[in-house]
């Protein structure tokens, strides 16, 4: 008989695992519930939509519905999974009743943190995650005026640029002293806040959401915050990710302190018979062993893979993480890869530090754009422990690969004498990682 | 008594040198002679202001001769040296007499093969590098209506797209069944070849050169090949480089295969008061200890620092090259590192391949372009021993990774299990590096 797995979430995760599951094992039954009416779409792609950058929802759906029933996954829309049962490896779903499985996956994302202030019942405050809903908002968007976006971290980033781009009034709001500050360097977030500036946002540093104020028709009217009030037509809450766990906490699966589930390298749960990928999971991080939560749609689509060809009978491992990111904050692209100076003094953590300003291209060639980048070393080795950067262009390449050089322990002395790509097009004669390095590496003999 | 640093050249490596030898001895009396007019400027810039790409040869020029005077280095102009007195350690200027020396740096360059066919000293005929004589050409571009590029190597693949850019009738002849084929897998140079033609673009491949035909008047009127007579009012002669090694070899200096000087790690050659740097030396390969000669800009200027720094007594290496290379070629970008299909067919080197066609951006966001990338490793061990890629946008950066991934000895295993920055304006959800290396370890379990 068809060995029967399941898989909760219909997110990059839950899909991985679906695809990972029957790569291993063509005649498994495998079988997606998810509680949306849709799969396979880019929920990265809604902030571009409302900003206008992409033309149409449509072009965010990325496979046909009969696509997975072309590839043998059985997926069940707009249905809720409300209890594990462990011991007979059963699941319970809404309508259909006990469904059993062999081997479960659980990839149930993430939830924003609840704001935990008075008026969060409103009309007019804005979750960005389903599709369907982003739908409805944006058209509501066209008559907004002025917003409030509450906390600067990645979607924060984004909307606020999509907002301004859009023509509405945008504020910002976040208890940081600025925009990612648990991740971000001050150095390169002043860069970011520049370009806002520009854009005409205006930013709220060192700020506290106190609360939600109603307009006296049940709708947001302001927001009330440490700083005073501001008044608003709608309201964009891009509070932190949490793991969407509650399923696993009832099934008394074990969850480790950032409230992720814990897996080992294979993705595997405290229960043998359960696999979990992608926001729901927590990840070691490559270079300090600290657990890690609300990654990306990449790294959960990878763990997604791994996790379902287990889950399947395979035996696939997911390495540590090192993170490499990158992401476009206002006129800018901002990246890196595992730890910046803020979250290495925040660690304890003694680093060597070389910095470049170089340039994307020949400085004559038009489209020429700034490249600044900062990598941090360990003291003596100088072994690579992070990087972050800002510029025009390369900035998601280089991430990439700098979250492979602190992975296989390169040093700013294998980056110094790293040979590069010069035509003027495409690259100036010095690289900037290269240059960065050498800064470093001198610094690090006259300390 | 200061000592005496002269250098011979006042290109990439030679600048490179005057500047690295300063910084290691401040007092050290440098001189650099070169033949030419200008110093600091971007040659590599040339064929881009021809293709109107670049509004201007003045943004070419990268310093004011007034920089070089307040670095206390002394460059003599359109200074011709004519000799090296090894035994006394002297040279020979024209105009000065002889110059004695501590230390010197031979940085004299290349020249264009000699095409060695009749008709070579007609008018008409365009080697492209001198900057002065550039600006002369390009107001002569303006009346010219057919031109023939001997030779699809890199220079010759950009300027076959600049004249085409400038609304020239453009044809090139190369005796290679494609362009840069000594270099290019096919698979590559058909997607630039298919762009050419959408150019307008002739090519006559597997044509050798037999003359240049007279017009009547001295100027040349055709090109003379195996495939019949191109008639045209301007050639650009594109030949290989090869070493300007005159100097060097008249004064019993070490030569290698290629015609290079020969320099071990330091860049010093036969002779222990003399170094060599940039495209008159040869440089070993680090795949397989080839001696190679013809590099970039900026290999030559991180030569010459080498050079110079060791010429003033410092101790510094310069590595093996694994030349992460990357141009535009047509309406893409083509780059690579190391070794392609053609370079280890051609070396009887075995090797799997993994081949991934991806995108550089989420597949639904403006300017998304194509990204292919083709990866060779070693059998058993999957050691990556090279790359060739084609693609929109990031290909020198991926270029820089991958060089550095074959120095440092990673595997498609590494690549296979990369990190990568997903976010739709800059990296698409799958890096096509990481899927090329999945495939490639695909193929190696198949095989």
């Amino acid at each position: 008989m068809a060995q029967r797995v399941v898989v909760i979430g219909g997110g990059g995760g839950g899909l991985g695992a679906a695809g990972g599951a029957k790569a291993v094992d063509p005649s498994a039954q495998v079988t997606v519930y998810t509680e949306y009416e849709d799969v396979a779409y880019s929920p990265c792609g809604i902030p571009f939509v409302h900003g206008k950058e992409i033309p149409s929802f449509e072009a965010l759906f990325l496979a046909e519905k009969q696509a997975y029933v072309d590839a043998g996954i059985d997926v069940h829309y707009e249905t809720r999974v409300s209890s594990i049962d462990r011991a007979n490896r059963t699941i319970t779903v809404d309508g259909e009743g006990t469904v059993g499985y062999d081997s479960l996956v659980i990839s149930t994302g993430f939830v924003y943190a609840d704001p935990g202030v008075p008026g969060a019942g409103l009309d007019g405050l804005y979750y960005v995650k389903n599709i369907r809903d982003a739908m409805e908002w944006d058209k509501r968007l066209d008559t907004v005026k002025k917003a409030v976006v509450v906390e600067a971290g990645p979607l924060g980033i984004e909307m606020v640029t999509a907002l301004a781009h859009r023509g509405i009034e945008t504020h910002v709001i976040d208890p940081n002293p600025w925009c990612l500050g648990e991740l971000l360097d001050p150095d390169i977030a002043e860069v970011v806040q520049e370009s806002w500036t520009e854009l005409g946002i205006t930013m709220h540093w060192n700020t506290t959401l106190l609360g939600f104020v109603d307009n006296g028709s049940g709708s947001v009217g302001g927001v009330s915050t440490s700083g005073g009030t501001i008044d608003c037509d709608l309201v964009v809450v891009a509070t932190h990710k949490q793991p969407n766990n509650a399923l696993a906490v009832a099934a008394g699966i074990a969850i480790g302190t950032t409230g992720g589930v814990i897996v080992d390298e294979t993705m595997k749960t405290s229960d043998p018979s359960i696999w979990a990928c992608g926001d729901v999971c927590e990840i070691p991080h490559g270079n300090a062993s600290l657990p890690l939560q609300g990654l990306t749609g990449s790294h959960a689509y990878a763990q997604g893979k791994v996790a379902g060809a287990n889950a399947a009978g395979g035996s696939r491992v997911y390495n540590s993480v090192y993170i490499p990111w990158g992401m476009v904050a206002g006129k800018w692209m901002i990246g890196g890869a595992a730890f910046g100076e803020v979250a290495a003094d925040a660690l304890g953590m003694p680093y060597v530090l070389g910095v470049a300003e170089g340039i994307s291209r020949a400085r004559y060639y038009p489209g020429v754009k700034k490249v600044k980048v900062k990598l941090l070393a360990e003291p003596g080795t100088l072994r690579l422990i992070g990087a972050q950067m800002i510029g025009g262009e390369g900035i998601k390449e280089r991430a990439d690969f700098l979250g492979v050089a602190v992975k296989k322990g390169l040093t700013l002395f294998d980056l110094a004498t790293m040979e590069n790509v010069y035509s003027p097009p495409i690259g100036a004669l010095n690289e900037p990682i290269a240059v960065a390095a050498q800064n470093g590496v001198a610094a690090s003999r006259s300390a």
